[in-house]
């Protein structure tokens, strides 16, 4: 039997095990994973797993019954792997070793979603199974780390197509981590004028602003709602929520302008209080992005490869698969980086790149 | 100086009184009230004014230092009244005596509304004034009654207009009041196949049948959201709330099928408990719908003059200006009516038309 390392949260912690490597079924492909992104969803489950998974209770997604504190998920959906092995019943068009990537979904089991999924190998793991019939083939001059950004590319992509923004409006970006800066470049291509960029981080500030926002602004020292409504001219005001924070949902409604859009696209399952008055006499429009469709991710993947994305910018440093868990202890602790990726082929401690403090 | 009668909330109660009548400003014209609705916002404010006022002033529009036990407002919204007297600077092509209606609001004097506004005569009162721009004739075949139907109507529309709701969607409009029968009004002009309506009570659900729901349900013994889901084919489910309990916001996030889309048209004033969590899972829409615009009322009003909707079903008694405040204890205890018309011109206290119990 062989067995391979995987990255495993349980109980709020996250470890580095030995697993079996899983056998791709009909219609699938075993792949090596090459390079994965720390997403702030893996972050999220890691530490409030209960209300994640209290949730998928809710929805029927994982019997009543399931002892969530024992529940365990080997992390990962945002990946550039290679093809190691093909399963039955597939068609073989791309060769053994060929780098790929797709939608973190396996649509030959029901549509469970990979890397979040109890049971089913992630992509932090040496190998994962993929569904053939979703792979999209890497471009050559795409590097591993590079198609490793089309997943949180795509989800900014999808928020920005959610949020039906159109010429006139004015875009306020709460939040500049790699969905903040997802839904800026998504907003630079879509040739929106106003890009309004709030973090409280400088350096942060600084990469919304190479990714295309047109002003940034510190939340922490001015009103950014008021600062962006300002720049309303016959438009709306378009807020994408990139922070995660529960909390700012009712700030940004008693805080918008008449007519605004408010886009979330960060992971609230805390209880959270709302005063829904402020929204109707407004009459506010909210709505929530969680994925994106398979078009929407490749055409990312293509846009990377026609060098229209700073994708560079979004990448802050990548980790050994034995350099996994200190990494996370610092992803939890701090908030400096943007994005880490994981080399689960290799050992290795986490390194920076230029730019970024050590 | 010419004194009128006036229905006047003040901290939590409505009384009869007497007060000035109004003099019309430029482009104002005084009008005497032939006939005003009582709306369920004028129930909610008297209710619970301290919540409504505690908003305003979050917004701006009252100054933070008013004290809001003192606030008194003339209310009166949804009319049908007679040209009195113009003021200066008006076109006056319309004659004295001319029967009108108006979207309740003074671009005159900074967009304020009638019937919602302190210090300014609404349409429970024997008269008050209008902007002369905005007045619309009401026609010969049209009766005071029926003409005052047209502002909740309008809502109705709007709110439908608001949702996008498309051919191959299913509606499921919760609460058969006077917003939800204007709800199902309008998608059933808009050729909506499957209009679901849910409302506890029998007399309600049968009102929603004869406005053109195709299926009702109480929701007291069957989960409205379950049944409405499962006629969707291809298309959303698009849900309106109309209803008033803040309480259901966060039940519909929890039951909403995924990509389903939330119209509130409650006004929600207090604070309430929401998981977010499950709205982003589902990619859910939630939309505000508080207003309309000229064009949706003008049109509601050609509707009623082309005998194409059954305003008739929704107004279910009227009553003299004497027997406001008997009615309103009435309305605020029960919930047997669905529309009742005040009649400010005259005395007289609550009479209910056939079909409703005395």
């Amino acid at each position: 039997m062989k067995t391979m390392r995987a990255i495993e949260m349980q109980g709020g912690k996250v470890s580095l095990k030995t697993r079996k490597v899983p056998k791709p079924g009909a219609g699938q492909v075993l792949v090596k994973s090459l390079a994965c992104g720390i997403c702030g969803s893996d972050l999220h489950i890691t530490r409030h797993g209960n209300e994640v998974f209290d949730i998928y209770k809710k929805l029927g997604l994982l019997p009543e019954e399931t002892v969530t504190e024992e529940l365990s998920i080997m992390l990962g959906h945002e990946f550039c792997a290679e093809i190691a092995e093909f399963g039955p019943q597939t068609q073989r068009h791309l060769a053994v070793g060929s780098r790929v990537t797709s939608v973190p979904i396996l649509l030959s089991q029901g549509g469970a979603g990979i890397g979040v999924t109890p049971g089913l190998a992630g992509a932090y793991s040496e190998y994962f199974v993929v569904d053939e019939s979703l792979l999209l083939a890497v471009p050559e001059n795409v590097s591993s780390l590079a198609a490793a950004m089309t997943e949180p590319l795509a989800v900014g992509l999808h928020a920005v197509s959610r949020s039906n923004i159109s010429d006139q409006d004015v875009a306020l970006v709460a939040g500049s981590g790699p969905i903040g800066l997802a839904v800026i470049n998504a907003l630079k291509m879509r040739g929106i004028r106003h890009i309004v960029a709030s973090d409280p981080q400088t350096d942060k500030r600084q990469a919304a602003l190479e990714f295309g926002a047109t002003l940034t602004v510190d939340p922490g020292s001015q009103d950014e709602v008021q600062l962006a409504s300002a720049l309303c001219d016959k438009g709306r005001l378009v807020i994408f929520e990139c922070v995660g924070i529960h909390q700012l949902i009712n700030s940004f409604i008693q805080r918008a302008p008449d007519k605004a859009c408010l886009v979330v696209t960060g992971v609230h399952t805390a209880e959270t209080s709302v005063n829904f008055g402020f929204a109707t006499v407004k009459e506010m429009d909210i709505k929530f992005s969680y994925y994106y469709t398979a078009e929407e991710f490749a055409s990312v993947l293509q846009a990377i490869a026609e060098e229209k994305v700073n994708w560079q910018r979004m990448c802050t440093g990548k980790v050994g698969i034995d350099g996994v868990v200190a990494a996370f202890d610092r992803l939890m602790a701090s908030n400096e980086h943007i994005k880490i990726v994981i080399e689960p082929w290799r050992n290795g401690a986490l390194e920076l790149f230029a730019g970024e403090e050590a």
